[in-house]
């Protein structure tokens, strides 16, 4: 019976409901909900999105409908068997909406000198202990079984987004490579039970959903390449690899605009790790169905604020009485209570609530300009959204 | 109208609704709310209860009915002309509920050889800065009416908790004076409206509320002296000062069985910065009727957990994979929610989230306890109430 499911029914279902030039709208059910795409995810690298409760989290003014965990970060520690011995990263944590896991490449990639890479994987030193460790495609498979998430991503090797051609050719064919070594030990994983995130999902199979990772830097034949290599393994959603990693901004959406447009219309498309408000639109705008990225936790705990008007640093002395909320259009609940004077003053007196508050600000920042996305592609409006949207961010000028 | 108001009606009512032994439950009715004593006050020293955003003190978890502002900190940073600009504390920290503010008296005593004491006041360098300023009675009370606290405490000194009979005896003198001075100061900022936390209040005056401090160290008969001087001035409530500085526990529960009983009948008694549960529940049995202290606050952000078995230290190894809440009698959101196993993996991965949330368990522990207390007292159960939970304590063994 389980083994009939298995075969039959796919562990992810995507439907676009509305298109708005390459724009979509759509809704991606998981084993653990619905998500209504394009959609942000909250990173929660080592089991919690910063500065941030799960209450408010899951509370109409954030309403986070899946976020991240790193395999990288949560391998090391508490480590695997700990969070096996406590059900899964779902029961670890205390969170029962989806997660999606990366697969620790770029973690181990942003090591730089402290890594090595062979055909086989990846040896590196832990950031934790300074053990030496091991990470390849059979690995990160094993990890993401155990914790359990909802979507898994392939093992991948990330060129900087200034690589030359050879290094990036090179790059894109290991990781087609670990791709398929993924793949494969992805549905041993499955086959074998390993996955601690099981559920019963009427019209799914219940099983992890596994996604493919395209790199190729900034060279769009090999890009294309990787792309091509990737769909023939085959994956339940496909993601953009190896960008906002030190190359240009224009460099950046030349690539956006030529591949997503490319990728499976029929697959959710994630760009991987950017980036703030206008690109998240911009990257819509070509056809880009989901993100994750820490610039709304992380910039919110150096006093950083996203809003309609743009950036808005709290540590200015300018806000030193100043009784406006951070964002005046913005309904929520920081925004509601504390003024620009509060936040500046705890800020200054090094008070956690700072953090806490901005952290919580920028993401119902990021998550709203997504609700309203997704209503201007419903409503055909998107266009004008956008124009308006990137205007209205230069307002503030700083 | 408003001279007759002032005249007639009482910045604060109290009233005593149920009596065990020495211990009293009651009502203290504030221009900004009803409190239900005996009652737990959390300490917000700069504008925050570190960790805490107000939605959860305000949450039926936690419920705190009145929190602590320091007049020290907050003079000095942001300041007193910032506060008084943007409508006093209230409107500033974004909290509608009632505030007890400490006159800087502590503070800067417990500066040590950064200050100096003399007849007029005390001259100490700021720890923000490095400026020497200058605190006296008149100078807190000025703070305290643009802070706009609905409780304001007098401007003491206190003598260590092991000082020697004259040097208390001289101590004692000074904060007689200092008792005089701050009522006449109080008055005159009263009289000038200087109290930006006015609002109309049914059947009290809307005027801020002054607390008058006893001291007197360990010596008893200098304690009365303090009480006897402090009642003549005459104040809205007494305050017991100078203890948990150093002193054994029990020279402190000497001094409280002695002297609580003693301080008028009709006036709420508070025990200032004081201390850990069992300690609450020995003080009311004494006939205490408020408590602050920053050991629920101070101590969740380094780890410890209070319990009704006892205190639980989050670091330790054996919790690694246990399953079992902080604590298993506790309902607060994060003992429903959330495994030692993973409070611990948040506090060695030095994750915000840990302080967060052992804050506000152990908040909840202490503000628990002191409903408890209340239950019990108006049901006559307070002895074995008091018997049963000081046994438990012992549970834990940690």
């Amino acid at each position: 019976m389980t083994q009939d499911l298995f075969a039959s029914s796919p562990a992810l279902r995507f439907e676009i409901q509305a298109q708005d030039g390459n724009a979509r709208a759509g809704v991606l059910t998981t084993r653990r909900g619905v998500i209504e795409t394009p959609v942000f995810m909250p990173v929660g690298t080592a089991g919690t999105v910063k500065a941030i409760r799960f209450e408010e989290l899951e509370s109409g003014d954030l309403d986070a409908k899946i976020i991240l965990g790193n395999t990288y970060h949560l391998w090391l520690r508490p480590g695997i068997e700990t969070i096996k011995a406590c059900g899964g990263l779902h029961r670890f944590i205390g969170w029962d909406r989806a997660l999606l896991t990366d697969s620790g490449g770029f973690q181990v990639w942003s090591l730089g000198a402290l890594r090595k890479i062979t055909e086989e994987g990846t040896e590196f030193r832990s950031h934790v202990d300074g053990s030496m460790q091991f990470l390849s495609p059979e690995v990160s498979m094993e990890v993401q079984a155990a914790l359990g998430s909802d979507i898994v991503m392939v093992f991948d090797e990330c060129a900087p987004g200034n690589a030359a051609y050879e290094e990036t050719e090179k790059s894109v064919g290991l990781t087609s490579r670990w791709a398929r070594r993924s793949r494969m030990a992805f549905d041993r994983m499955q086959m074998n039970g390993a996955d601690t995130g099981h559920i019963e999902a009427p019209g799914l199979s219940g099983r992890q959903a596994l996604f493919g990772i395209i790199q190729g830097a900034s060279h769009l034949d090999l890009r294309h390449m990787s792309l091509e290599q990737t769909v023939e393994v085959g994956f339940d959603g496909y993601a953009i690899g190896g960008l906002s990693v030190g190359e240009e901004k224009s460099v950046m959406f030349d690539v956006i605009s030529d591949l997503a447009p490319r990728m499976p219309a029929d697959k959710p498309r994630y760009l991987m790790g950017v980036g703030t408000p206008e690109d998240l639109v911009e990257a819509v705008a070509n056809g880009v169905d989901m993100f994750d990225c820490v610039l709304p936790t992380r910039n919110g705990r150096t006093g950083q604020a996203f809003t309609c008007r743009g950036k808005l640093n709290i540590k200015n002395a300018r806000w030193v009485r100043d009784q406006r909320p951070l964002d005046e259009d913005c309904r929520c609940m920081v925004c509601r209570r504390h003024t620009r004077a509060y936040l500046r003053h705890l800020y200054l007196a090094g008070e956690m609530l700072a953090s806490i508050l901005l952290t919580h600000h920028n993401l119902a920042f990021f998550l709203d300009t997504m609700r309203s996305v997704r209503q201007s592609i419903r409503s055909g409006d998107f266009p004008k959204f956008r124009r308006e949207f990137t205007e209205r961010l230069d307002a503030n000028g700083e």
